[in-house]
């Protein structure tokens, strides 16, 4: 099955609001094995939205299509319907009388320009909104279903999942597409694309094949893993040998095969292990620990963090030497170094962290340019530095500063 | 002048994902008098894309596509562009040596996948990408412009400020959208439209009309206005005089009249007044120094920050008794006091900042439920102390937390 979910509001179409009613759509779409293949958003205009209807109908299975049902001149979904299946509307007495009775349990009269939400394109069938005064419609023509759903997600939700029960489940073929999310860190995209393409199209092939798409985010790389099975234990199994074979060839570079973030990933490792851990961060200017503590349950794990910019701050809190700081400059691996041992000394945590760098977009210099950041870690067993040289304004840098902290300190409980 | 936005990406049409780099394209394209008609998404499918620019060709006077420029296979715009067109591609080799040597420059020997970039169908124009390896394509057929630029915004954005003034401001007719955004924090939104709306009907019938939209996000409020004009000149002397109109009604609780952050607002309040800030932070976690942190310059105002999880932390850091702890509790307005305090005198600050709270989910109780935080500002001339309870998840209170200490201490400033 394959759908196309259409948003109408010409507020959509401003620089302030997305469509964010077809991310659920999507999701219960999916998970009855129903595949969006386009979403599309228009104003309030009936010929925009009547050449969208008009080259949906009998090309795909369904088209869910939200807003425009309200009782103002601008609510024009209903008549674009009407206009494309050339049939005249009705007056729905029940539905007007609904309406009222809505308006008079709260105290209220009916505003006459309500009607026009029980004007119905002739063969619709009514679905009912019960959290609101504008009620659904479905129709069929040339095999392509079209849903007509309010635009308030609170309304939209209900009818979505009775729209999916009883009429989108029974046409469905049961097969379902299920997810996986996994995390990389460390590598280019490319790098990780050409790695693991071999793998792609032996999936493609499978019994229960699975498509993967590969996503670069800010420090980050996301595979998503889909599969397409009659049931989700099936898809599971298939999803489960997946991951395992991306994990056999790409190694711990994936940080999460669940979707999680890094920061939930290490605080599982760190409680496992019953380590704490301190961070003494400069460029970062706290991100690190913001991220750490974003946590549910990490003051369990988490005891402090050091936000030192000044010079002085990184010798009177953590005892960072200052004939170090003259000697190698205060970005610079002893000094990292120093930072990550005299947080961990003096919070007394098993596990010390220190970054130290250039965030930009002033300080750089031609030896030691902008993105030139040192991390330390240090831990109960082991203790690594490294310089980066990371690319990117301001926020890029710190997020990538904070990422590559706690993914040396990952690794390195991995290999304890 | 009208347009299409068209976002390619498998990862949007999946559930976890919208497409955002609309908005600021809708946003350049008002300013410019272009009218978004219609925002369509789609999968990476070369089928699906190629229906969509049939469809747009000849119809529209432009249409922006963002995403699927990257090496993989998955990348499908330049194939979809050539295919609707009926042109050959063609390996660009200045392309492809630009590619390399940004590889080179990280110290990484660009993967041979890289050079598909490279490929141009014939007869595009190349858009320079100053912050990626994807360039940007433009071609024009029919009277339609059709502009390929990169997915990730970073790249995006420069491209997309090039491409409106090089190529859409030409062929534009002058009028347009131009916008104005203010930010409010510490009032509902309700509240703020009810007082402000008397304002909005005047506004729209004025001969340079403006119209008002209000948006609630994470903490704040936005208010945006849009002026109609023919000229930029015209719309900002309207929109200077709305937003004065706006200041003398609701006061100082407009923190922002040209969109900046709350960061941003304060930074420029300490470095015209040169005091320094230090922050001690528990439920924030970092949040607090690391926003303050986002803005470029913030060494010249921002000492340090403590984020003093345990206890102990707080007394060893920043001196607060633990009697004091012992007989209030850690979240309590004389321990937030004791924390600002410390760390202003420790540091050597002008200001000190003190936040204690309940990030939850857990750790709430009867008296002090989760979402309970107290906040203590300390500035040369003035001390403060308030407990606020936010509402939302963790995510939401650190925020909060952040934001009300911040708006705290820029209201100070403008007394003092």
């Amino acid at each position: 099955m394959k759908a196309w979910i259409v948003a109408v509001g010409s507020e959509l179409l401003t620089p302030f609001r997305v469509d964010t009613n077809s991310l659920a759509i999507t999701e219960r779409l999916n998970a009855i094995g129903c595949e969006v293949r386009r979403k599309v958003v228009v104003g309030d205009d009936v010929s925009e939205l009547v050449t969208i209807f008009e080259r949906g109908i009998g090309h795909v299975d369904v088209m869910v299509c939200t807003g425009g049902l309200g009782p103002t001149e601008d609510d024009i979904t209903r008549d674009a319907v009407a206009r494309v299946l050339k049939v005249p509307m009705d007056l729905d007495q029940g539905i007007v009388d609904g309406i009222r009775q809505r308006f008079e349990r709260r105290g209220l009269t009916m505003p006459e320009i309500n009607r026009r939400q029980g004007m119905v394109p002739r063969g619709a069938t009514i679905l009912e909104n019960p959290r609101g005064t504008a009620p659904g419609l479905w129709i069929e023509r040339q095999g392509t279903g079209i849903a007509l759903l309010p635009g308030p997600p609170r309304e939209m939700t209900p009818m979505l999942e009775a729209l999916i029960a009883e009429r989108l489940l029974p046409r469905s073929g049961g097969a379902g597409l299920f997810r996986r999310v996994l995390k990389i860190t460390g590598r280019s995209e490319s790098d990780v694309d050409a790695r693991a393409q071999p793998l792609y199209g032996k999936w493609l092939t499978a019994p229960i094949p699975i498509a993967a798409t590969i996503l670069a985010v800010m420090g980050q790389i996301e595979l998503h893993l889909t599969a397409s099975a009659a049931t989700r234990k099936e898809a599971e199994t298939a999803l489960e040998s997946a991951v395992r074979e991306l994990q056999d060839l790409l190694g711990p570079i994936i940080y999460s095969i669940d979707g999680r973030a890094l920061e939930a990933v290490i605080g599982e490792l760190l409680r496992s292990k019953r380590l704490t851990v301190s961070v003494a961060e400069s460029c970062s200017g706290g991100l690190l620990a913001s991220r750490i503590t974003d946590v549910p349950g990490s003051s369990d794990y988490f005891d402090r963090g050091a936000v030192c910019y000044s010079n002085r701050a990184k010798e009177e809190w953590l005892g960072v030497p200052s004939e170090l700081i003259a000697s190698h400059g205060a970005v610079s691996e002893p000094v990292a170094s120093a930072m990550a041992e005299g947080i961990a000394d003096r919070a007394g945590s098993a596990i010390g962290i220190g970054i130290t760098g250039i965030a930009g977009p002033g300080g750089g210099t031609p030896e030691k340019p902008v993105g030139t950041v040192a991390i330390a870690v240090r831990t109960p067993t082991a203790k690594q530095v490294r310089t980066f040289q990371f690319l990117g304004a301001r926020d890029m840098v710190k997020f990538q500063s904070a990422q590559a902290a706690m993914n040396m300190l990952r690794l390195m409980l991995l290999d304890a």
